[in-house]
């Protein structure tokens, strides 16, 4: 298969490739560097060095022989993405190419404002893009199990069966996100169902949990595929940054009690999940929602879990909950169709987070642990963000 | 109250500037006349003349002693919309400043993301206005019954008890709209909802009908203080455009089989609508849904209402429905928090239809035949629209 992989440079978009174009696909990414600039805004890095994305390309090609072509440009450039998919007249287009962070999106007026068009404008233009081109052009949209909030009620897989008044109908799974971020998400599913309905495409909608882990069996071949590894308050997600905790002897922070629960997805899983979806491509005209995560955990529960896997003394630290959201709620999540089509789950208890604390003790002198803590709060309409301004402190 | 009426130039939100000023409220409007733009842009104009807003404001305090203050800006100018906010300090803004067509947003990319991000941008700005401002300030959204779609369920107001699996709870009820302007509603409901669980706001989301009528008691009082009456097959709705098909003895244009129902509501009633939801504000954090409609007809019945009104000669002419949306669909609407606030409505059978065509009479020499029919369709990505370019031909 032919397949443009958008946000090809990002933490999941890069190993999304190398799984791709290992599995014998043909594979374009496309980016605008995004990602690297917020790090540059915010005075932030990886934890882990990566290169440039014409050096990963060059390095997949050295070691695989195989070639993943690239396009630089902006989703919100119409133009660009018109020409761009009548070039490379994908089978399958992979979309991760969204700001994809609550917390940046919650900075302040601008940074959300900028994510919800951003996002929106971006996913229009390739809706319209294989509209125009070929609407057999399946579309692989990435979304967030934040889109549907912790209804009290099971969370089905998109849509669900519901009886009313003595009435019956299948209809969208309502959702109550919880960021301007998450909304973008929901906002681009009501977009992307329309375009089913309206002209026909085929498209897959993924609801993923928070993925956690450093690396995949293609990213390992050579430190110069390595993908990005994110700890900072803004991109980390909770248990990539609480790892990197632990190995600095820094408390592993938990926002409020804990018991808000979240879904979780291995990085290896993720990259597996995304070649199913594109193998067996919705049906034209359907808006197909996989729920892409492989367990529950509670903040707490990960917290401990990580405590308890480190070879040293890792203390739990609550903070404020910068968030405005539920804890103690219920919280039940379908998460089955795509074990059908032949995920074999990845789960934390049997992930070597040995592996993990390596990682991160190879590269530790690269953290600064001012940005670890959280700055951005959902009740505040602005936040003061510690600038560091690109200046790494050494742990200690 | 002081009460701020944004989109305060336009068919509705001009005459509601009148009700709620005659009502003995401190009325401002805001407008940046994109309305009168999109006339400039398809060629075609309101049936009824209106003057300028600075001549409607001048003649409203000759003929009530009242005074209306105006300001001219985009929503989508975050600071325009922070100044005016800080400096009118409103109770209540009445938002109307959006742009409303749902054939606008479909005759090309550039029209769907014109729409969506100026009226999701521009709601965000008022949403961030008033968290920055004063959280008290209630916020009366106009959005539209076509949110909905067409759920083989009872529609409830905005919110519905759902059993699933065994277990309860409240929650949005699922929408599934029928346009790219449609979808920016769905958008904006989803980011206010936020709003209210982060920031406490408070607001009213009302999902109205299709609004038909040509004045209220105060727009009646000078022709000076007319409000728009479109007609054309971008902005004209249908019962409006029907009336005016009828007297210049044009086929009454029904889409597809005519069985699709739709909420309606007389201009009178929605006036009575925002003035009711203004003085009985949502609460702190509360999101809140109305219904603003007062009855169902499908398309035929609306055409055959017409047709039997009519003293002369009216045929019906059913053309394929340039839209894509379920015809002959269960449609149950619940409509009874406007009426349990006091609303007494005034429903298409007690209308004296005969005024609406009296006031097309008066002005048929304006009309454009052209412009009536359907020229974008949902089906495809860009269309050909019919450009007089504001010649408007005389009626035979």
């Amino acid at each position: 298969m032919q397949i443009l992989v958008l946000g090809g440079d990002g933490y999941l978009g890069w190993p999304t490739a190398l799984h791709l174009s290992a599995a014998g696909h043909e594979v374009a990414v496309c980016d605008n560097f995004a990602r690297r600039g917020y790090d540059e805004e915010l005075g932030v890095e990886s934890l882990v060095p990566i290169g440039t994305l014409a050096e990963r390309v060059r390095v997949w090609s050295e070691v695989s022989g195989k070639t993943i072509a690239t396009y630089v440009g902006d989703l919100c450039d119409a133009p660009f993405v018109h020409k761009m998919v009548r070039e490379f007249r994908p089978d399958t287009i992979v979309h991760y190419g969204e700001q994809r962070a609550a917390p940046y999106s919650m900075i302040d007026q601008e940074h959300a404002i900028y994510t919800q068009t951003n996002n929106v404008v971006g996913n229009l233009n390739v809706m319209y893009a294989i509209a125009d081109t070929d609407r057999d052009i399946h579309l692989v949209k990435l979304g967030t199990m934040g889109e549907y909030g912790t209804p009290n009620i099971d969370i089905e897989e998109g849509w669900f069966e519901v009886a009313h008044n003595g009435r019956k109908d299948r209809v969208l799974f309502p959702k109550r996100p919880g960021s301007f971020y998450h909304l973008s998400k929901v906002h681009d599913s009501h977009n992307i169902e329309f375009g089913c309905r309206i002209w026909g495409l085929r498209a897959t909608d993924l609801n993923q949990g928070v993925v956690y882990g450093a690396d995949t069996a293609h990213t390992k071949l050579d430190p110069r595929l390595a993908t990005r590894f994110d700890y900072d308050g803004v991109f980390g997600t909770v248990l990539n940054r609480m790892v990197i905790q632990a190995v600095l002897g820094h408390p592993l922070t938990v926002y409020g009690d804990g018991s808000q629960t979240r879904g979780l997805i291995n990085i290896v899983d993720t990259v597996e999940c995304i070649r199913l979806a594109s193998e067996n491509p919705a049906e034209r005209g359907e808006f197909r929602v996989f729920n892409q995560m492989t367990e529950s955990m509670s903040i707490r529960e990960i917290a401990e879990t990580i405590a308890g896997e480190f070879p040293g003394e890792a203390a739990i630290e609550h903070l404020d909950n910068p968030r405005v959201e539920a804890e103690g709620h219920y919280y039940n999540v379908k998460h089955s169709r795509l074990e059908g089509l032949g995920l074999k789950p990845t789960l934390l208890s049997m992930t070597l987070i040995d592996h993990l604390f390596d990682v991160v003790e190879r590269h530790k002198a690269r953290v600064d642990l001012a940005a670890i803590m959280p700055t951005v709060r959902w009740t505040e309409t602005s936040s003061e963000l510690p600038r560091t301004a690109g200046e790494l402190a050494p742990a200690k």
